[in-house]
């Protein structure tokens, strides 16, 4: 493939907004004024009628740092009915552990005629520190429902008792112990934030230990660089409702979790790990999700070794928007696109 | 497929941002607050240094509407030294008329042994007022060059003589010509931002007509819809440096082209149209591009009637931004990745 340099060949087309752009910024910093925001009119009633009934996100408070006291009472692991869970979704949940780890089994009702031998190993989000104990199955159950695929999700140490690297650690565990019964490509790894950028932080691990990797890759909003770094941390704070700012919850997670560590840590933070090697990996952001650089971002790191890379963006969607807004289309859909993928890359 | 009802799951992943958020807001509208933008960090050089340098964007000024005597003054045609350029792109350009309307036939010196008897239809850019002449062809020499295949861009009529529908009647007549030589599968049709909305413009009129469809359609930063319905025409307002705001030029181009006819009619605004039978789309956008929003959202509507269609978003790019920065390591993948579509799609 060749592309030369060409000139200044688009002048014509592009320079008109130029003409009125005022004189040159002191420093390359540019200062953004506010605005108003409407509910995403093009996004699904659900979506509207739950950003309108949200108040607009409060970035001053949101970003006072979150001691780590406040952050392990917040992380406290929560119960919840798992048997009436299942219920409603169709699946059973069983816990277990695997090689020491606590684990989640999810076994669906129906499972699609494709999946007969397939596993779903799922990490749940929450910033390495929230969203642990029986929480952290909800999503698994999600997938497994609506792909009709077996899930196992881990539940894997955080915080204060184990940071960086027992997440790592926990799941490189029970992946081994899984390879003892399915071939790689049967296995598909996926969750959302944390738990996203945590399936990458482990295909790194597997690589680096020269585990097989599996058959395909989940990220669902991926938290892919601890360091604030990407673009829309920056020109979406405040607009994505879940996240907000980075300053707050996001950094004092990041650090809680890396005890000390390098950020840059490609165990930590995925996306300076190199991706060549990797699986077909599906990935899904929303126009308000402040991670949509590191889920871009990572996406162009796959496609860049030629990865197959599968990149979907939703209208008017925060940060993991698809999990907030239960049934609603922008979820439906994104799940659909799961299963599809898993059924296509899958063994 | 299977979805059913999930019960309120992930509150405690989720819940956590609107523990400090504060009061209901009244009516939904949000008032988002200033802040200050680096150059992305994460982008290439190339294209932190030409952010860096450019002002911040001046919404106050952009937003200005723009008089239709002042439209056709911007948009009167240029001349460019049309043998310097192919020269440096390693192609040839002749200019000739098909069926009565211009066009711009784009030959490289080197074509693609799987583009032997392949052809891509480029549609320009400019608001449907803007980028005629021989700037037109300027998008096309990229493609035929990057991806070795040979080209006919086509210079349609555009306000003031020519409004709606004369830009899609115009892309009937050359594809009907084209026709004559060609299988469909062989065609790819595509371009930028007005280009993308009328190559989407007139694969629903192909439809109307019962003509076949072309066998890939190229969709940069498409203005998919002309009304102020996206997300990012808010999110984004003075974030995106080329378009900066809906509310003036942006606006006064649209009303300039429908003439008065609706600006929801799918022909102007092919959003609104149905996506059934479309071929396989690939979809280019920035996380800076303030049709992010008619990006995701033509894919999502491709995506819902299950058509192949692959969407890449760069980090820190403005709408049509890889045209912007020449030989930006963005512009060089944006135009590998066009290259790899149509060899995988074309037949």
């Amino acid at each position: 493939m060749r592309l030369r340099s060409y000139p200044l060949m688009f002048v014509s087309i592009m320079t008109f907004p130029l003409i009125v752009a005022s004189a040159l910024a002191a420093e390359g910093d540019w200062t953004i004024g506010s605005r108003t925001l409407p509910a995403p009119v093009a996004g699904s009633e659900a979506l509207r009628i739950s950003i309108s009934s949200t108040p607009a996100p409060n970035v001053a408070m949101a970003s006072q740092p979150v001691d780590d006291a406040t952050l392990t009472t917040m992380g406290a692991p929560k119960s919840l009915d798992l048997k009436a869970l299942g219920k409603s979704a169709g699946v059973t949940i069983t816990k277990d552990t695997i090689a020491g780890v606590k684990v989640y089994h999810v076994k669906p009702d129906r499972i699609a005629p494709e999946h007969t031998n397939h596993l779903f190993v799922h990490l749940h989000g929450g910033g390495y520190v929230l969203g642990g104990g029986d929480s952290s199955v909800t999503e698994a159950v999600v997938v497994a429902a609506s792909s009709g695929i077996s899930a196992v999700s881990i539940d894997y140490r955080m915080p204060p008792e184990a940071p960086f690297p027992a997440a790592v650690d926990d799941t490189i565990a029970v992946y081994r112990e899984v390879l003892k019964t399915r071939q790689p490509g049967q296995i598909a790894i996926g969750g959302t934030s944390a738990g996203a950028g945590l399936s990458f932080a482990a295909t790194h691990q597997m690589k680096s230990l020269n585990l097989p990797v599996p058959g395909a890759i989940f990220a669902g909003t991926p938290w892919a660089d601890l360091t604030k770094t990407s673009d829309t941390l920056y020109s979406l704070e405040g607009i994505d409702r879940i996240l907000v700012s980075y300053d707050g919850l996001v950094e004092s997670l990041a650090l809680f979790y890396a005890d000390g560590q390098d950020l840059k840590n490609p165990l930590i933070s995925p996306l300076y790990g190199e991706f060549d090697g990797f699986p077909p990996t599906i990935l899904v952001s929303g126009t308000r999700d402040m991670f949509l650089s590191d889920t871009v971002r990572v996406h162009r790191k796959l496609r860049d070794v030629g990865v197959v890379a599968d990149l979907h963006v939703f209208e008017g969607l925060s940060h993991a928007g698809y999990l907030v807004v239960e049934g609603s289309p922008e979820s439906i859909s994104t799940f659909q696109e799961v299963s599809m993928f898993l059924k296509t890359h899958l063994k």
